[in-house]
């Protein structure tokens, strides 16, 4: 697998097939975002799994009616922490503790760590725990790519009538992007033939070299 | 190259070796994040390359000190546009246009979106430039990682210091995490050996089961 030849590969799928993504294929997705880079490994989010067809139906009209919502087979919600409470970090440092055998009172530099982000505003906290959230979402499409499963990341929905659908403000979250699995309907997808389209290199990334032109 | 082998692979470092990671290799990490995933496609931040020594070691303090900054051979800024402007858009419309071979009037759905971005505060339109610079830093770690070069990303950092220090306010961009890129000092890494810590599937994945028990 080369990471290059799979970013290539994948694109946001518009339409998809209704072809269903093996349970191994999703196993190995939803590994890869269980071991996602997060800031102090808090790993500040959920994600749903829905298979259900009923309730996928259900969630498309808050999606703008994206097919891909249910013409793919699974739909993951990743929803951030509503904020991070001393409860949530503490049964984090109880893992930490039970895993590396070591003591919790040991863990001063994380502990540290911990107190700072409580000081933070519930708003900033959930802003920092989407970020997190987003490294996952772009590993699971990494990791979908890689099994040849298509995934089309969202943001287009409605927010709050997807919290209120899924019960999630009970659960101390809220949904910030969508990722439809399936397969691309080929034939019926306006995209899938169009040239990806980025930033050229020169506009996105700055060298030492054009910072010195700058500051000198 | 198996998404979880490199997943699994890569840590961390909280120590570096000072050995220099060829410029293929950077280069192979920097198409990645050119090829990332972002909303509508915008990739609404920029990544400063930063190999100059002298200037890492003046960001190392404004970092906590933290030993990878300099141990590492490059340091990756990603840094998130401060607001979306008109004029950004534009550019970004002109450039699909051009590759697509389309008239920049049809782009009747991405203008939409546009201007809905616009209606947004600037602090709203910061933090979700940050979100999609948070699935490039992702992708970055795996890209480094397939390549097995270690990095380090960290949000540890003053980051109004470093945007003065490398003028990015003139650049409408706010710094938001940083990556350093390197090669592990398994002697004198204390996280070397450790096990992940990860967050248990259970607790991390809610199936439609669980929503249905909760919800019935």
């Amino acid at each position: 697998m080369d990471i290059l030849s799979i970013l290539n590969w994948r694109y946001a799928a518009k339409r998809m097939n209704g072809q269903e993504v093996p349970q191994e294929k999703i196993n190995k997705i939803l590994d890869s975002i269980q071991l996602s880079v997060s800031s102090i490994g808090l790993q500040p989010y959920n994600v749903l799994v829905i298979k259900d067809k009923e309730l996928r139906e259900k969630i498309r009209p808050i999606a703008f009616n994206q097919p891909q919502i249910v013409e793919g087979s699974h739909l993951l919600v990743f929803a951030a922490w509503d904020n991070v409470t001393p409860e949530r970090l503490e049964k984090y440092f109880d893992r930490i503790a039970a895993e590396r055998h070591v003591h919790k009172d040991s863990l001063t530099t994380l502990r540290a760590y911990g107190e700072n982000i409580l000081k933070n505003s519930e708003e900033h906290n959930f802003n920092w725990a989407a970020r997190q959230a987003y490294i996952a979402l772009g590993t699971a499409v990494i990791a979908a790519a890689a099994e040849k499963v298509d995934a089309t990341p969202m943001e287009g929905f409605n927010n709050q009538e997807l919290d209120n659908l899924l019960g999630l403000a009970d659960l101390g979250l809220k949904s910030v992007s969508l990722l439809p699995l399936g397969y691309r309907d080929a034939e019926n997808d306006w995209l899938v033939n169009l040239p990806k389209v980025r930033t050229a290199k020169e506009d996105l990334f700055i060298t030492d070299e054009a910072l010195e032109l700058r500051t000198a």
